[in-house]
């Protein structure tokens, strides 16, 4: 194996930009052209386009991270491999838990499997962080980057899912607002990106 | 964090790639294969073939500008990360215009939402365009080439997409017309791509 | 501009390559699953999995001879890129002309719009060919091997495409040989590939 | 041809790594949202889930693997090339099989049809893998690696395979718990990864 180092690409991140582009594009698919028209038939379809607004958001907020966090891998171990398919794995039921969402109407059901998948996703990026985290000195940078100032954001996301899941039982309006607010709250620019 | 520099894939550009490729073949899905099978049957399906052809010529000309406009780029900021991915929203919802677009049968609100969205994607590029031309200089080669001459198509569009929508009051048809006009200007080569 | 050259990806090639792949891999959703939980029930679904098969070497086969081309590219050109962008289109089309052939039960129609697509992506595989060509010297390494022994496979080609869309009008059966013909000359190894 | 080697994309992991990731969450699209907006109404969808996520591990583990062994290639010959194509079209198979899983309520066909996909998909990776460590000295450690430990894995997956499509003519139900075992077993991890 004399290839040299910079020659193989690094498949993890390809993959994985592969895997996220198609997750968001295969959301589009959900949004079916109306059957009539007019501007009133596109009402019909104006729910399915907020709840993939939504979804855009998160699925890029995550790659957004996920670029970020990527970068601060040493060199890629069978756990992070795996952390990262898991991580992958509910990510890609996004579009199943947002075409439901996009559908129900405001019903109960829906709005609590999508705050599901989004602790779920949260928790997996978590394992992955640490993994990745792990590679580096306790007093490093990277460690004090994301074990604090990132980490905040990781754990109010976690907490505000959960309330969102509880606010669902109130009603489902309250929990799209705080699944918009989290996201917000990532939108908000942190001072290194790539 | 010693990993070299040109160890880092420009992910940026790979996912950006990625979004775009999926975006252009997701719309060939809409293009379904006729229940008959004479020509004749074909012709049902040439006015979603048209819609599909002149979005795939915006789609190509958007991804051969940002390929250059990206070439451009000193290093990716936060504010370089989400105008681009505010772009790619726009341009994912290309598809679900497109399908509506042919299935319309010139009816007016499908041209309408296609020359909205296109009006926002070109407002979306040039947010981007004006990120990427203040990482450098007043008076610097790329400044120059963005600002001035890549500038008048950009205008020009913008002012056409904005006639076209005013056209489809009138006829449909101007519309399509000033569609097809504006692929065909960019289509024309600039001196320099890649 | 003073970014490596080494540094900016090759997005002609991995643009390229990310639409091959989706053309391919779109064309397994023409792939329903039978409704029956029988093997009879995979009866009704064997004719669209052989026109998958087809077209799934046709495109390995042509993302094989484009990987070959793009390496004796020297520099892309607005040319090049354009030419590019037509060859995707065509190529994009497969995927429709695949699932009306597959769902045609030997009909005339679709067997010949089959043949006119391939024949449409061959010429616009000579047309990015002779762009890449007309980069080296008349007498170089480059010319001769595409000129020349590359050639031939493509003319014949393009014979065959001909001949296969005139024997669509005696029997639909020889068109379906002769365009597997084809496939099976190109899989026959050349002596250089990446 | 005096471009440098170090410019020219390994297209042969690009492709495959697109063909991988499209693979997977083209298989979400089999995972429709319910027609119902209750919990009760996921039920429906479970059997559909089950069948994505055995064919997710699958697949990730297919990638992880390829990752592993192509970076063993010395060089892309046409005999690995097309030994790559013949794994991706089996791959490629497998949303279909596992459509037709994840809806056949424990039928015999569809079990049977996973598992000769999965049959041939393994025998497909042993073809790549004997093109690829011929290209090493018999003494070699990359001979030793895949000839020996990781030919187990690969020898009893087969074994295993074979098994349970003997198995499903007794109880599908046993085929599927041997489906998830050979997963499992190839998720425990080895030695070295990328």
């Amino acid at each position: 194996m004399q290839k040299e180092q910079s020659f193989i690409p690094p498949r993890l991140e390809l993959f994985s930009d592969a895997v996220f582009a198609i997750i968001i594009t295969i959301m589009v698919l959900e949004l079916r052209p109306p059957t009539g028209h007019y501007f009133a038939d596109l009402l019909a379809v104006f729910p399915i386009f907020l709840s993939y607004v939504l979804s855009f958001m998160y699925l890029l907020i995550y790659w957004n991270n996920h670029h970020h966090l990527l970068r601060a891998m040493r060199t890629p171990t069978p756990g992070i491999m795996w952390a990262n398919a898991h991580l992958l794995f509910w990510l890609s039921l996004i579009p199943f838990a947002t075409a439901w969402l996009g559908e129900s109407h405001g019903a109960f059901a829906p709005v609590l499997l999508y705050g599901f998948m989004l602790l779920a996703a949260a928790f997996a990026y978590s394992i992955l962080q640490a993994h990745i985290v792990a590679q580096h000195e306790e007093d490093s940078q990277v460690t004090r980057d994301f074990k604090f100032e990132n980490d905040f954001k990781g754990k109010a996301s976690i907490a505000l899912y959960v309330l969102a899941i509880g606010a669902a039982f109130v009603s489902p309006i309250i929990s799209y607002i705080i699944f918009a607010l989290v996201a917000v709250m990532w939108l908000v620019p942190r001072h290194l990106v790539r």
